[in-house]
């Protein structure tokens, strides 16, 4: 159970219900979260009392911390928040673009890439060193050599970069290279994984898993969120669906959703919904008119020989029309 | 099999293939469509064969009658077909709106959403009259006299209304009022009743199936092609989900999907795939971005009191609102 | 709203209910349906008040009519109902088979396989004359001369036959002749058809929607019921999945979630579901262990030259051997 | 690429394999497997080359390490698997269930539902010490203290015991302690983990992941069985679906599908499709009769106060009825 208190809620009120809660035989941790004292109560017994906390003096309001009750939701903290990733603000109002090839194949197509989509005006570069694939027999990712190849681009075209990490063990190798982390679909409920990257001090953009609820994603957040990694950015990118025309059912009610349900930034990646460079564009067009806060593409110097994913990429100056179109809808909505 | 001949064929070409087909035991239809002579060989042991037709003189292309080869597919007619509704174009280029109540309840109800919905700048209104309902128990429609009343909105407001057919025995009675027949998700498979509208001089709005492929949606629109109505619109509303935050998971990746497979004008409603009022507008701004040629909304004066799906209608002043957003999208990205 | 009167209820007592709700204004129907005397109050102020009805004397139970008040459910009738077909009785203990083609095609094919399938032990033969195909372009059914050739194997085998009806002004013909009427899998929610197959007086077989919960099925169950016709029975045949492995996913916990809901028998479809003979004979093995009161299996003397779904119907001597499995795990599990 | 030697190839037909790949640049690798001489090139290269590898002497066929091409095949190994687990044989024809409570909760908690059933006649105990959790605030498990209480049950009760492991740093505690590890439906695509249990000497259950194909599930068996772990049971456990009447779709299809893609043994756990009680034995039968190697029942001795998944569980009284059953079935059906 966590305690929020008042702004303006003095030592004295925080302190009764400390009192109170120790009383009970709970553990308690006390601590200082957007600019209020929290008050957390670990017992488990205490997650079901009735004791009526909300009429404690100083305490603003009471979250249980089960399933409904999260900080990352919008009870718990009304306010949208901001995630800032290198300088790049996420949740902000303006759009913001994450563009790149899918995997780090060879420094030349990964500098190649950054150069073009930095050029037509993405945000962020995406590029992955460590990819979670069907077969064992494909390409698996370049490891550390592709986050070297990844800072390199960086330095070069001064966009951050998100890499995806897949092993509780690399989480600390990637976050010392990448600007923001990332938690493919296939990895949304891998908890080791959501705890590693939470003790972390970079962001990280936490895809939606091929099955998952919007509830359960969210819940996904809480694990990080509850590490104490605040940073976290929702990616819709499609759900599995029974029509095999798409690679996968891109749910962009999820957006409006996610943002009723829970505080924090959603963007949207068509390329891995769509699986075909065709739909992309209208697909990120639909992104942001349905009020994402911004979108990942693929984007691939010679889609037809890429390790990974190349139908689905599109190509530089495919991606630089797109931008003018997304600019063009997000100004006319009232984002930048 | 049908035999699709060149603009320029001559009437000795036409009699060439004719011919052959009869020499082959073939009863043969002949005529014109799209402003060319269409030849149809009826046996079913030339749906397999491999007679090269593609190689008589003035054959333009081949095109068999089995899954996969339909009169409602681009590989049969290239261009975007452009369905006139009482004088609204459908896939001109030009986005279309067509809103108003899930069902005709009373006369008051209609005629003041009907004004509301044509100052706001709706183009097409909407309003059923006969409902599929899943309990039996439950308000089923008001039938002809509903049918009346919006035959006297259209008087008052110059809309043409689009009314839901859900019976072959009441199709000659729904045409006789309606300016657009539409045939609900629920009965996309009902081929009778896809005959029968097919028979009728009035174009058809025909609702993806609630689980139905794209592929199957464009072989329902074939059942109504093929009886010689050509006037058929394809509507996305959602299909179903296992994520219950919306009604239906609205599936915009079919809109390209079927823009590809066919000829035909595809719109959205994103008012049933929503099922909740907050989701609409920007599930709207989504399929018009998307590349829609039009979107359906459900707008009820008092959404609380309505029969029929009160929590997904918006109320006139929120359509109004969302109007201006549809047409500043459409703008921007080319439509006007 | 329905209120079921005792089984000993008095004159006086249904007097006393209809009196006081005729006094609110209510139009009233009193009838007897499973040995009770019912009244149905058909205003719907009625269905929402809390009027304490339990509470009259010689009120057994009240059954809201609106979703989750229906006469198909067990809170309305706890006995399982037994249907009786042509002197089989579905749902009495003992498991049921129906099978044959999934189309009459011609009389020997009909004729050779009915003969088989009694042979070898089946209770109900099965062979549509009208089918609902996906493209225009498809055989479509014998019709009636196809109803007449059942007829006639029906005299040689003494098999009760089902045959599909697909259009409500072909719904008194097939009643004409078939012992049991069925409703497809895309017709499950096309009311009007459902309304006129409650008012025949052959008993229905409603398969469930491709795409509907256990809830919406019993629903459609309600709209047959309503009009009177009681003797219906629920096939399960498989939802849409996302794996194309089989044809659909054959759902067998809806046999005891319908249980649950419903007094109504409940059978499984496994050749529909299955979409390839490999799948059909563990599928239906598993179908009697989940307690279904039959199944209904395709059979065809040569199934590579079946117009209709060929793939997946047995050969006359694998079903003889399943039908030899499906009475050993009957017997071992209790029904004979 | 694997090249499969015949069984009587002779060493100078295996040298002549091994050359040719050498002269063509491949790193290459001879083993042993089943009996057999393997050989393994390793340039990817050569994946797609079409050199007439069959037409070798010795060689009996020719897999490629692609999707499609897979160890765990059929077509790989046509006969079937059998996994030893502590005594107990999976897959070799005898009926194996697996039993216990979800999570280990407590000493006397686990100890009691080991002994009630080891009586009733269950093959293996399950019990999980660590639990992934939707919400991070409730029971995650007893951790190292809980696989010490489930090896005082193998202990006296001679069960060997399955637990599941969650974390790729704690495979080698808990494969430490179990006999069996089991990676959950959330992990099926968690490759880090799948090449950590892929190392260890004990056999692994892998569940079907919630929303993947049965191929992607076959796949993902490769990744263990590429690092030299070939003890592996898949264990069908339902899909997301969109009718929430239960927790999941059991798709007991995926059993014969599984069975013909794949040479390994396969399970079913009935109790976390079902979700609830009432639908676990007749879903166990049903699972028995469509020819799954084994059941996996959730049991525990007081469901109501269960940490995790109460609801599902049965109590050991009806957990012994099922048993009967299912060796009824067992037994009528040609198994043991």
């Amino acid at each position: 159970m966590i305690i929020v208190m008042h702004p303006d809620a003095t030592q004295q009120e925080v302190d009764g219900v400390v009192d109170r809660l120790r009383s009970l035989g709970a553990d308690v941790r006390v601590g200082r979260e957007e600019g209020r004292t929290i008050v957390e109560g670990s017992i488990e017994s205490l997650l079901h009392a009735d004791s009526p906390w909300d009429d404690f003096p100083g305490v603003d309001r009471v979250v249980p911390q089960v399933p409904g009750g999260r900080r990352v939701g919008r009870e718990f903290k009304p306010e949208s928040t901001v995630v800032s990733v290198g300088g790049v603000e996420i949740g902000g109002g303006a759009l913001v673009v994450v563009a790149g090839p899918c995997a780090v194949e060879s420094r030349e197509q990964l500098l190649s890439t950054a150069e073009a989509v930095a050029v037509a005006g993405a945000s962020i570069l995406r590029g992955d060193a460590f990819k979670p694939r069907t077969s064992p027999y494909t390409f698996q990712g370049l490891g550390k050599a592709g986050l070297e190849i990844l800072a390199e681009a960086r330095s070069r075209t001064g966009l951050p970069f998100v890499a995806e990490v897949i092993d509780p063990r690399d989480v600390e190798l990637v976050s010392a290279y990448a600007d923001l982390l990332r938690i493919g679909t296939r990895n949304m409920s891998n908890f080791p994984l959501l705890r590693e990257v939470g003790r972390q001090s970079k962001p990280v953009l936490l895809k939606r898993g091929r099955a998952s609820t919007v509830e359960e994603w969210v819940d996904a957040a809480e694990h990080v969120y509850n590490e104490g990694n605040h940073g976290i950015v929702l990616v819709e990118r499609g759900v599995r669906g029974f029509d095999g025309a798409a690679r996968n059912t891109l749910d962009l009610t999820a957006v409006p959703v996610a943002k009723e349900l829970t505080h924090l930034p959603v963007m949207v990646d068509p390329s891995h919904a769509a699986g075909r460079r065709e739909f992309v564009a209208p697909l990120a067009r639909a992104a942001v008119a349905v009020g994402a806060d911004g979108v990942m593409i693929d984007v691939h110097p010679s889609p037809k020989s890429a390790l990974v994913d190349g139908p689905q990429a599109l190509l530089p100056e495919e991606f630089a029309r797109l931008m003018r179109d997304l600019r063009a809808v997000a100004d006319v909505l009232g984002s930048s």
